[in-house]
């Protein structure tokens, strides 16, 4: 098919918005209904019930693990492992150079071709699920001055992965909180992530090369999900009294508030409240409960005073907000954030490599709007 | 914008064939007219001129060097190569670990975030052009057991890479023919390695993340360009005499001739002439010209014999059976293709990331096709 400028600029929708790049089984988001879907499971009837092993299975096969199934596919996560020498040493050298977080992971991503005798998608993408979290620790620790620790053969992804990080035994409540906000993340429709391995998978070049695309779309700024500074708000007022003089200081200044509102959902998140049910359960102890009180204080207080200073504006409280709330209540400090975003969005970015893999290329068009028969002379 | 999934059916084109994903002064691809113009130029009339450097400036600034600014230019490119110990560590373990010479390169673009101080995207931009033919030759010794050659400081791109290669002075014909090589393949439209490259910059990642998802994506075998097998048919007959008798052969089992025929190309295409004409002049010594002789004695007869058995269809020698030619007669064995048309193409993803960093995120939308309400008990 080939067309005129004039005509491709009637169909053109500038970032692609509303035009439909692929047929997906793996999650519907419903912006305006405020639902998520993921593999036919809205996301609050299994995000706070599966392990983020029986998640991935669920993506990737169309269907939930039976009990026998899920230990078997854990173990063979778990034994999918590329943490060699090599990776470690790459890993160390991207430390050495200070290198944020992300990168560092982007950096070992695209470094566990390493591992693989030959590109096998199956086993790439259990190597990318089962090696990221150790990246993500051990460069973490390694960054803190700390001495990294080794991962353990007998826990699943996020037991583990607390246990490399603090080097000790992970409590079973963290570990439910972490396994629900895997969960939660692993998959959201087309994001420029996904597409972005989506179209690199659709060539048919490999699972790493499209995962490491994934992840190189995810550390921008504009990608949603990263919930870096949603809590600074709550960090800043520090205790209730201060709430509102603070958020009205700010609203008054048209400072936006971190922590509210989203492109796509108009109405609540429905992930909000999968966190928040979650952070509730998470912060239930002696030592934690304050901070949590005070979270809650400054959003009752803040949607109170965005109804009041911008009435014709819909504006929930965001995802980011209770992943930041659930992130640090696991002990985890901001720069580990959009990390850990990845090791969750990784099951869906597979899932859908698994999809494209059945499709043709991802070739689009594009108008030019150049000049033509120049002379070089 | 919300649509049913029955509307977005309606507006679906799979692989998004047809559908503009952006608006781009850098190139049009006009497969019906036989006409590629690269940032206003038609390709024949710059590709055998220009010198690479030329070529990656124009494609950045929209506008051709003054040859004072070429000098500067190319001069800054030399001193932009990350090419440190790390970088070099890096790709001995990929060589140690004998991967595919392409996905040592990706390792290797991936890791260049390790030279930088802070993402910059025109100075990761320069690391990227004058870094991978480095990157490339260095491997490319390493994995044939020869001594690698370190980069001159007085070379350009095209003739510090063959010099890197061979390790001695290369003759101005053999630069001439890469320059040309390299400006012919610099930028096609929205191919998909270019269109990832897009896709992650949308997001404001960094140049390197969205450099490597471009190499991620070109390595695909669905990927044009990479002109691997395209000569291997002329190999096969050895002499003009069996030319006939093995083509005949092929062609009643109803194999496919590698080297002809192109999806967006249904006349010949503009690429093909380009690389003909500097292959002749390449060939054009005592000891190279049997083998262009031959070569073209096979693809004469292929046209011909195509003619007879698919007479209805077009069926033009394709740019894979030319740059095969063009490569070979440099001495380049296949392995080394797909990389050289990477240090090419790097030219047109960063000038398409400094394009896309002016626009908005891309990011479709999907059709949900698989199930609702499901219970997790």
């Amino acid at each position: 098919m080939l067309v005129s400028e004039q005509e491709k600029e009637k169909i053109y929708s500038p970032g692609l918005e509303g035009i439909p790049a692929a047929r997906t089984k793996l999650s519907q988001v419903d912006g305006k209904g405020g639902r998520l879907i993921i593999a036919g499971y809205p996301v609050e009837e299994f995000a706070g019930k599966a392990v983020f092993e029986e998640t991935i299975f669920t993506l990737w096969n169309d269907k939930r693990p039976k009990p026998t199934e899920t230990s078997l596919f854990s173990e063979e996560l778990r034994s999918s492992r590329r943490f060699s020498k090599v990776i470690r040493t790459i890993i160390e050298e991207a430390v050495y150079a200070n290198l944020p977080l992300i990168d560092i992971l982007r950096i070992g991503s695209a470094a566990l071709s390493l591992g693989s005798q030959k590109e096998d998608p199956k086993k790439d993408a259990m190597a990318v699920l089962s090696t990221f979290p150790l990246i993500v620790a051990w460069a973490f620790r390694l960054l803190k001055g700390q001495a990294p620790v080794l991962p353990r053969q007998d826990l699943d992804i996020a037991a583990n992965f607390l246990y490399m990080l603090n080097g000790n035994d992970p409590d079973p409540r963290s570990v439910r909180a972490l396994n629900t906000y895997l969960n939660t993340v692993c998959d959201h429709g087309l994001n420029a992530s996904t597409f972005a391995a989506r179209v690199i998978i659709s060539t048919q070049s490999d699972m790493i090369s499209a995962v490491t695309g994934g992840l190189g779309a995810l550390k921008g700024p504009l990608h949603g999900g990263a919930p870096g500074p949603a809590l600074d708000t709550v960090f800043e007022i520090g205790a209730k009294e201060n709430a509102e003089k603070v958020l009205r200081e700010k609203l008054k200044h048209n400072e936006r508030l971190m922590g509210f509102g989203h492109r796509i959902y108009k109405v609540r998140d429905p992930r909000a409240d999968v966190l928040a049910k979650a952070a509730k359960i998470l912060y239930d102890t002696d030592e934690k409960r304050e901070f949590y009180d005070l979270a809650m204080f400054v959003e009752k207080t803040a949607l109170e005073l965005l109804k009041e200073y911008k009435p014709d504006r819909v504006l929930q409280t965001n995802v980011e907000f209770y992943t930041a709330l659930l992130l640090h209540g696991l002990g985890f400090p901001t720069e580990i954030f959009t990390p850990v975003f990845a090791m969750g969005r990784a099951a869906g970015w597979t899932a859908h490599c698994f999809e494209q893999m059945q499709e043709r290329i991802l070739r689009p068009d594009a108008i030019y709007t150049g000049e033509d028969g120049k002379l070089w002379n």
